[in-house]
């Protein structure tokens, strides 16, 4: 197709997409003259991709160039590819204090996930993020430790592993993958949230024998 | 308790409480001289809650004090008071667009509520944050309806009734019930969050069959 159609089928303007091509982000199309080139789905599975690292995951152009890297790479192996595109769309680690309370949060974190026998690297960001919030929780005077996360770590298991894995295809183009893991990690991230704090009200409801305001 | 001693019992600079009690945040002391009060409980629970609200929640002082108008009025009752905690300290949510696609979003929002019959006010501002992420998935061709939504919700459902509800000192002091509410929500919220993606990580290590880098 021609890059009038890319764009049709993409959704994605010309101008835009003239930029994505320039900045290495989408590989050029095959020239068919000297200012013509097609484009094909590849393509179109790219700038999808691209949309999501942008809009949802909200990635920089810098990060974006860098997971790509990784979706393109074949040597790259699919489960280290779908790391860097976990890590690139989770929140900056805030710089940790370097106080005895804080190595235990973190020595809790590690302890929790061996306990766990889930296979992380240690040298995952998520690691220290989420020392950090059991080390705010502690510096509140909240009596949190270990068995505290689990029932909440079995929970986010329990979802992973029946439902949100199979959502991924992790047979079919790299790049597709990608994408469904952005969407599926920021946006079901955010209905999980949400749903959360509305169960807190039906369930504050139903304990209290409020009824909902009109 | 002297002003001192609150300040060291509560972490909160003298300056601080100075600045909290000329807001009217915090309730004034038992004047017991011209220039002296005398501090109580009280007092250093309203501490630990306005603490949390701004910390935690990160709340702007005109929402605080809408918040502890809640807490401070017993006419309220507790349900609307945990109500008005949860609204507070829940995103903004975006102007949304006037299309049919969004009513559609907004309306599939309302029927799932019904369907789980959950008791939540028409007006929550959570049934247009729902709506706005399903309106995004679909926008984005994420074959997103009810169905996608109903697991999450009976997770979030089990959790908030088999766990996080009992956290919540609801025979208590209204300070410190709100407060829970205020460090529940928020600091559990990330947690489940940044464990779910550990989880993502560990499944698929599991189904890829690779190994934890060092």
């Amino acid at each position: 197709m021609r890059i009038s159609q890319l764009s049709a089928e993409s959704g994605v303007p010309i101008p835009t997409i003239k930029y994505y091509l320039r900045e290495g982000l989408l590989p050029p199309g095959e020239a068919t003259s000297a200012t013509r080139a097609e484009y094909g789905e590849r393509h179109l599975r790219r700038l999808r991709l691209i949309r999501a690292l942008l809009e949802i995951g909200r990635l920089p152009v810098a990060s974006i160039r860098k997971v790509l890297a990784a979706v393109e790479d074949e040597e790259t192996p699919l489960h280290r590819m779908l790391g860097t595109v976990h890590y690139a769309i989770g929140p900056d680690v805030e710089p940790h204090p370097d106080t005895a309370e804080w190595q235990q949060a973190r020595a809790d974190v590690d302890a929790l996930i061996d306990q766990l026998g889930w296979a992380v690297s240690p040298n995952a960001p998520t690691r220290d993020e989420l020392a950090q919030t059991l080390f705010t929780l502690r510096s509140l005077g909240a009596e949190a430790g270990r068995e505290s996360l689990i029932p909440y770590a079995r929970l986010a298991e329990q979802l992973v592993r029946e439902r949100e894995m199979a959502t991924i295809p992790l047979d079919g183009p790299r790049d597709a993958a990608a994408e469904a893991l952005v969407i599926g990690t920021v946006l079901y991230g955010k209905a999980f949230d949400v749903l959360r704090r509305i169960a807190h009200e039906a369930e504050s409801a139903r304990l209290l024998n409020a009824h909902p305001e009109h």
